[in-house]
């Protein structure tokens, strides 16, 4: 029997001002995919004297963790490992007596990177893991640096990093580890301070859409998911998340619901350089990249892996990792944005339903390749875990729930941010109707029907010489008719004459 | 971008005495994956008259319940297309009359097959689902017969059909749908007597292992599993249910935990006949099969699944339908099975013990097909919901509680009935250090271990020289001795001079 084929192994190496990051990745149908993750906390920044020069100490930490690295490049050819050095490197006077021994023990030279290459490389590993053709503005907080980027698509119109980062700003402002109103009010004082320069470009090339990176970012949403909030980061958000830190005194005694151990030290250094870019450029709201620099460093590696439609590349790849029939998946999304184009005018959906609902019926087999019998729970369970560059974590969230109900039993959604409550049940309607409506896999054999909405209430005609010689596929309709009925979605079937 | 490619439809249609299936199935990578199942409750036989005629109702349900299978076997050609009916049709005296319309229905033809072609055809479906080289005793109790075969590999030496059922038994035994002591003697008695011109020649030809297929055996099971027993039948057990049963006075009061409303009436027969056959028959003890007539029908239809060893089968289609990297996990696979010779003498494991490791190591990486974080978690979802053929439940069970620990964090197992604790914690050791061995996924550059046993305590000898070159190997290994060690197994990495 054919065994699998094997991709070639990627290694993308970030010397991070905190941590340094190996990921060791491989392309698999579209996709790329993790077979190493390792990180070591390397604290270069926190090596740097007044002088900008790197102890001995400092440098001895990385040149370790460089030797664990190393151990695993041996096996990577050199044009599929990139190594990069970012803002402590590019501060540190004594930078070269690092990446000569460097050098030596990885067996391939680190490329410390000027700031704006960075922001350039950052909003690659944004770009390809974002859905969506808005213009964004992207702003990444790392230790030592902070990129702030504006785009559309894979093109970025402005490139910026200031020398604002979380491990400096805890360093320069609370240094004493108080965590009183005068210590935020400098450290946000001080980043807006940096930020002003760019103000005015920025704010003239504008955006449609903010998304945020990093480490401080992703900390923020656990927290706010850990309290029952929605994804989206807002000023208001951070106010309070700043206000709950302010009722402990020091950073040690931090407590907050959702805040792991591991990012309590730069959480006040990091939200206060939030605010103060919130505040200066007016920002409204933020979701989570689902990827930065690293992401960047690999996609630029895979040139094949550049798709105009990220979504589109995202929906394809899952269909061939999970060898999904991809013509009936296409057969049933087509059936059901028609349907939605029926209903539109009345129902007037946001502008991401549409999306939402294709991407639903294109995957909506995927619960099927673990087990037919439960398939709903299966593509759930999947849609939840697996990455699908392109779709928020709430718009997963929704497409997992979707396709959870998108056969056998129906059951009401449950509290959801990706659309409002009404929009969301009106796609699953569509979305049943349109698997039942291909049951027969062949676009050939399927039914002219007419869907019109009024408010809630839906009536699908279908010509009565049809539902007769095709029993089963009229009897799925008219038990779902019943329960979408009986859970206060009215749904009429009508058999049309064939003289109609 | 390349779309999957879809490979051809099947459909197997089984008009059983009690209930019609349809089953709709691709073959994909290997493996039987089902697209639509479709039961209707017919209760042909109850349609059956003392003269062996069957009522025009009954022929009219029949009917309507070929109407709806018609409609998808449209779109399939006839050459993949099964249809069968078995002990109601074969004793019909006016079969032909239900046939004529249920071909024109259908647009194809019933083949009511004789009974010594439905056991073949159920052995077909066990054989095709079930591991090992065995000789076995397959029992499928259907609604008006019992089909009892031995075989080994694809090949029969013996196959009978009894003409006891349970529907039948119930009509003739329960019909007063009494609960009592003299009911149930009354269906074990006749059951005995109806096993009883076989009897000589299974004994003499004789079995390694039995399995039962069909839903008595299934309820039995699903009874056992929600009462906190093991998954293996034995008559002991079978008298405990009987006993159980017998608590209640009439069938319609029945409940026992574990038993479904739909399987309820027919218990008490089911549970007589099997009683008569595991006394009939000395049955010591016995498993749910994989599969039985309507997987027989479709694997016969699909000639390329036909494999000498079900489970290698079973572990190949997996890695390909997954995508998992199979030179990787062969390498895994082979020096884990090297550990394990090297403690076999010392520890003497159970003979399924190896071709568990083995399993366990080809699926190592099968949750990182998910998502990386995690893999352990997503590896035992999947295992636990996926179909593999030629492994039992508990088997299952067992590899997917071992890779839920094969990497990362390391906890106790949980109960499980495929191996002794001792042996299980024993392979879940090795599998570990195989694949920290393994890390670099290239085999030639790993390392000449020795490992040995002394009861629990493990000690694995390495190349000096190769532990300094590869320093993140030895870390991991380190950190395994101590993972290993804080449970109470001892593990010691030893550094060998490179001149011993």
């Amino acid at each position: 029997m054919e065994r699998s084929s094997v991709s070639p192994l990627y290694a993308a190496i970030d010397l991070g001002s905190n941590s340094f990051h190996m990921w060791i990745v491989r392309e698999v149908a579209g996709s790329v995919k993790t077979l190493a993750k390792i990180k070591r906390k390397v604290r270069l920044a926190a090596g740097l004297n007044h002088d900008n020069i790197l102890s001995d100490e400092a440098m001895q930490r990385g040149w370790e963790c460089l030797s664990l690295f190393a151990e695993r490049l041996q096996d990577i050819p050199a044009e599929r490992i990139r190594i990069v050095g970012t803002a402590a490197l590019r501060t540190a006077e004594n930078a070269d007596t690092f990446l000569a021994k460097a050098k030596t023990i990885l067996g391939h030279p680190v490329d410390i990177i000027p700031g704006e290459e960075e922001a350039r490389i950052i909003y690659q590993g944004v770009a390809h893991t974002s859905g969506g053709s808005d213009k964004r503005l992207v702003v990444d907080i790392g230790g030592a640096s902070t990129e702030v980027i504006i785009g559309s698509a894979f093109d970025a119109s402005a490139l910026t990093s200031l020398k604002i980062g979380c491990v400096t700003w805890l360093e320069r402002y609370f240094k004493d580890r108080a965590l009183s109103a005068a210590n935020f009010d400098a450290a946000i004082t001080a980043a807006k301070a940096a930020i002003d320069p760019i103000l005015a470009q920025y704010k003239q090339l504008g955006w449609d859409t903010c998304v945020g990176a990093s480490g401080t970012v992703q900390a923020l949403q656990e927290i706010m998911l850990a309290q029952g909030m929605d994804e989206v980061i807002t000023l208001q958000k951070l106010k309070r998340m700043q206000r709950q830190a302010m009722q402990y005194e020091r950073l040690e005694d931090l407590d907050i619901e959702g805040l792991t151990l591991e990012r309590a030290l730069v959480f006040p250094s990091g939200l206060s350089i939030l605010i103060a870019l919130f505040e200066s450029l007016n920002i409204e709201t933020m979701t989570l990249a689902g990827g930065a620099l690293r992401e960047g460093m690999v996609y630029e590696m895979m040139s094949q892996m550049r798709h105009h439609d990220v979504r589109e590349r995202t929906l394809n790849s899952v269909q061939r990792r999970f060898q999904l029939d991809a013509i009936h998946a296409d057969n049933v999304a087509n059936t059901a944005m028609t349907l939605l184009t029926s209903c539109q005018d009345e129902w007037q959906l946001e502008q991401q339903a549409p999306c939402l609902l294709h991407a639903s019926s294109t995957l909506h087999e995927i619960g099927a390749s673990i087990e037919f019998k439960k398939s709903g729970e299966h593509a759930a369970y999947l849609v939840n875990h697996i990455d699908l560059p392109g779709f928020t974590r709430a718009q997963k969230h929704l497409i997992a729930e979707l396709l959870r109900r998108h056969r056998e039993a129906l059951t009401s959604l449950p509290e959801q941010h990706a659309l409002s409550a009404s929009s969301a049940t009106r796609i699953l309607r569509l979305l049943r109707l349109a698997v039942i409506l291909c049951h027969r896999r062949d676009h050939q054999h399927q039914p002219i029907v007419t869907l019109t909405a009024k408010d809630n209430n839906l009536t699908l005609s279908l010509p009565n010489a049809w539902l007769v010689s095709n029993p089963l596929t009229n009897a799925e309709l008219q038990q779902e008719a019943n329960r979408q009925t009986d859970l206060g979605w009215p749904l009429h079937i009508i058999a049309m004459d064939d003289e109609a």
